[in-house]
């Protein structure tokens, strides 16, 4: 970030900021009953919080005016320190700013205020507890760059058991232009939102009567879904990696061997009993494939061995957490454990890398940010391996990213898994926002805790190293994060629907169901639309739906034995044969754009 | 069958539970504190229960050699009835015959004991206690007909809490013709057991660290259950069935609604919490799928709608019963769910049969035995439907097994599922054993407790009919089956290794790799042996391992451009070029032969 970047900003938080205090003054101008609670700078803007019980989204437009009046009457704010007595006589009316009080107090912390003048000294239009920075006049605010957003409840001090307060949200940029910028990108995502776009496309949906957090797929997601894991399933067997396929439930025995009953027991789901012996929902695949790798004597000449699975995991995530596909109970991941011995390593990581760039540029990917994960020096303790492992694997996972043309990651110190070192790669979707999908990790714990050997060159056993791998990471939240990527709006190669045909009029509907069932002949997946309803309502239902090719008939297509193509993005692509047209979509879908 | 066949049989049973008295009378003249359990006749033979611990499995050609001299001597059998206090003498040194003696007093049942005699009348050799019926005369036995067979522990009347005793276990047949044959098919039915050539083949695991009844697939095994899953998903999609994917957990909500948590609860795991709300794994897809439909209003225009899944579902199986893959505690169902207008149901289950018999046939089964399963009339409280739903569904079931050329099917009263009538598809194996398979079951419970409705031609809403089924079945019991049916000699199509290329000399090696890495272009899925081990060794690996072809290349190949080819079943096929084999194998492929 440029200097003049970082003061930019730093201006923004303070105009924010200073828009909460005059959102608060006009607000107890307005109801001098309100009892304030804090008013901080957020991302977009400000909130206030107020315990006022009768106040009403309507209200909203006469307080944005005043604080408009209090912006051209350019109110001035003031800082000043004073006593703990001083101010508790100040707000001896306001019982949340003195349970406030009451823990500065506690911990010693000077206490200082923000006082608003219309003109100082004298008497102040409002005073708030408050450490700053702010501004000094409201002019420095341009009042076309902010606006009231809306009410929310929120309980005072984020505790449930509190006060429900009310809060105003405020939106705040440093201009109008800005501000537009942001709500058309907010509108925007919400036009992109998978959930919505989940419901309206069928895609997928999520009942209560079945639990939160467990997407149920309507038959166009399973499709997408379907489509999604089978490309990168083939294209993980044609890139050397075998097939497996594991249970979703394992007994404690297991769980206990591999540590996860200790260092993940968080994120478990509690056990249920068969004879005797508890067993768990699999939060991970590694102690299954590992039983896999450990059932037979394994030789320097069999690695490395890459085992695939597209392995549905159970990990608890808490209900007010949970959002639509990105964040869920149950997930199916495109795994893998790499096991090979120390000097495949680099190699080994270079090739997940560079498969892990060819499944997301295909999926239409461009942009990524790469991180390295690794331990905190000064924390160690918290670490499992000997610091030659961590330089070795370090050293392993930057050699990757420089052979992959990634020289440019970031590194995040701490950022390690317990087990050991990794590389995250984020995508940066149409819109511009990041999303964390693909993993892969060092894994210097499980090898060890399961005692798996190979035979070197000279016949003596070793330990290898294991990579966990998943490139989509959760195949369903790869679809959340496509689905808002694409608008829904799918490339051919993955669209559920790909083609709907139809008819002008009733007198073509025999040529139309020729051509419907030639393109079933050629696997295309066809929608089919209401014939009853008008051309100009199938058209546009086949629209609404995002299908990529409209294909109209009538009567000169019947003559001449064309069809007439509509593509969904590109628009009239006009009359071609039939042949001419199965020839194309089979191009698009070969070569997956 | 046939009379003369029915007398033969019940003539066989007599000789088996004869020769069952035979060998008491044996162990007893050669170990006189010998006490006696039981000794009935079984399905290939007989068996006797003896309370003495110092038998050994080298006792046993000592005892046969005895009964045959009994044989030869010609000993005699009589019946004879008697009071009980006689018998509670005559048993007075066996304390299980008089516990069973006790029994027979509460019940007053007649008492009748069997004598061996030399000669009649005299004192018996040997007497038991016994309702019969028996041979007159040892001449009737064939002594090349019987051998005994092994020894294993069996419970007092199967109960572990009672003494183990020592069960000796007899084969026994009308001749030695019968004996030989039945003795080739256990040796054929055991070099085809799933079990060891799940082992051999690397095809599958089962790791007590992981829990019984849940198989692990290795990569071989994962590439035919892959291979095998999507021609069963790709066949329904091909047939107008919509794909659905759906979670394996569910809140008891869901179970409550459907009745598993009523009629199926010994099936059912336990539960397990998730924040204040009760899970089960889902042992059915049907609540889920319905879930789906009821997520949009349906016209009858939509109907009829076919939902599939490969569906995971976990069922209790007490561990005693697991077997394999044939019996386990989780298994995929080739799942689907078919939802119509009820003038519809006779062309849907028609539909459906046809498709059994294709996905069948294509597998290579070519004998089925079908079953139509009904109500009971005589307790149709059992039963959930009104009368004239059963004569419908019962109907329909008839008429699509007729349009199918299944007019042959069997009638099995009472067998129905509570929920409605069903038709049961068995095939014959290889070695002519039966298997239950594929299912078709009409549902009269689901559509109605969960509401599910559709708009009728007249805009009234009707409730539609429900078929589940699943023509595999499970997918692990089908594979079992499969691999017993093959005896994992897998046809092409599905042969997880599908070519085994090697070079006859190190110089051939480049060549060697040449067409190794043509044939991966053409995406056969080859196998690799250790270069290093000689020809011979390497040609013997592979057809243990029962790979399908053998390419070998040498100096002629190399000189040639061809390949030397030689199939499992076969043998040499001879010289031929690259091209035409490729050809030749893609055809096989195609053909599914």
């Amino acid at each position: 970030m440029q200097p003049g970047e970082k003061n930019k900003l730093k201006q923004l938080e303070k105009i924010r900021h200073s828009l909460a205090h005059l959102l608060a003054l006009a607000v107890t101008e307005i109801f001098p009953e309100a009892k304030l609670g804090i008013g901080p700078a957020i991302d977009n803007g400000f909130y206030y919080d107020f315990d006022l019980k009768k106040l009403a989204e309507n209200d909203l437009s006469k307080i944005e005016g005043r604080i408009r009046e209090f912006i051209a009457v350019d109110l001035k704010f003031k800082k000043e320190s004073l006593t703990w007595e001083e101010a508790k006589k100040i707000f001896k009316k306001q019982p949340y700013k003195l349970e406030l009080l009451g823990e500065l107090r506690k911990t010693k912390t000077p206490i200082t205020i923000y006082k608003i003048y219309e003109k100082s000294p004298g008497q102040p239009l409002f005073t708030d507890l408050c450490a700053g920075p702010h501004i000094k006049s409201a002019k420095e605010i341009d009042p076309a760059g902010f606006k009231l957003s809306k009410i929310a409840g929120a309980y005072w001090r984020g505790d449930e058991k509190n006060t429900q307060m009310q809060r105003i949200y405020g939106l705040a940029f440093s201009s109008a232009g800005e501000l537009k910028e942001y709500e058309e990108q907010t509108a925007e995502a919400e036009r992109r939102d998978h959930r919505r776009l989940g419901a309206e496309l069928g895609l997928f949906l999520i009942s209560d009567e079945v639990g939160q957090g467990l997407p149920i797929y309507l038959p166009k997601g399973a499709m997408l879904f379907h489509l999604i894991m089978d490309f990168a399933f083939n294209t993980y067997l044609k890139n050397g990696y075998q097939p497996v396929a594991t249970p979703h439930i394992a007994s404690e025995k297991l769980w206990s061997r591999s540590g996860h009953l200790d260092f993940y027991k968080d994120s478990l789901y509690s056990s249920f009993g068969i004879e005797n012996e508890n067993y768990r929902l699999k939060p991970m695949n590694c102690p299954l494939h590992i039983q896999i790798y450990k059932n037979k004597t394994h030789s320097y000449r069999d690695l490395p061995i890459r085992y695939t699975e597209m392995g549905t995991v159970y990990r608890y995530e808490r209900s007010g957490t949970l959002h639509g596909l990105t964040r869920v109970r149950g997930f199916t991941q495109d795994d893998a454990h790499i096991i090979c011995a120390p000097e495949q390593m680099p190699e080994e990581i270079k090739r997940a890398l560079k498969l892990t760039l060819y499944i997301l540029t295909t999926f239409g990917f461009k942009d990524f940010e790469v991180t390295l994960s690794i331990r905190d020096p000064k924390k160690k303790s918290d670490f499992i391996g000997a610091d030659k492992d961590w330089r070795m694997a370090e050293a392993a996972l930057k050699y990757a990213m420089k052979e992959t043309g990634l020289s440019s990651f970031k590194y995040d110190v701490g950022g390690a898994v317990f087990y050991g070192p990794k590389i995250d790669v984020k995508v940066k979707d149409a819109i511009g926002r990041k999303w964390q999908l693909s993993t892969i990790q060092f894994d210097f714990n499980l090898p060890h805790r399961f005692g798996m050997t190979y035979i070197d060159e000279k016949g003596e056993e070793k330990e290898p190293l294991m990579i966990h791998r998943a490139l989509l990471g959760s195949i369903d939240r790869f679809m959340g994060v496509y689905i808002e990527h694409t608008a829904g709006a799918f490339p051919l190669w993955l669209a559920p629907a790909q083609i709907s045909v139809m008819a002008i009029s009733d007198k073509f509907s025999d040529y139309a169901r020729k051509v419907a069932a030639e393109l079933a002949d050629n696997c295309f997946r066809l929608e089919t639309t209401d014939a009853n309803k008008t051309i100009g309502k199938r058209i546009r239902e086949a629209e609404l739906q995002k299908i990529p090719y409209i294909i109209v008939v009538g009567s000169k297509e019947k003559d001449n034995g064309t069809v007439n193509v509509r593509h969904y993005q590109r628009g009239q692509e006009g009359e071609m044969s039939l042949e001419k047209f199965i020839a194309k979509a089979k191009s698009e879908i070969e070569k997956k754009i």
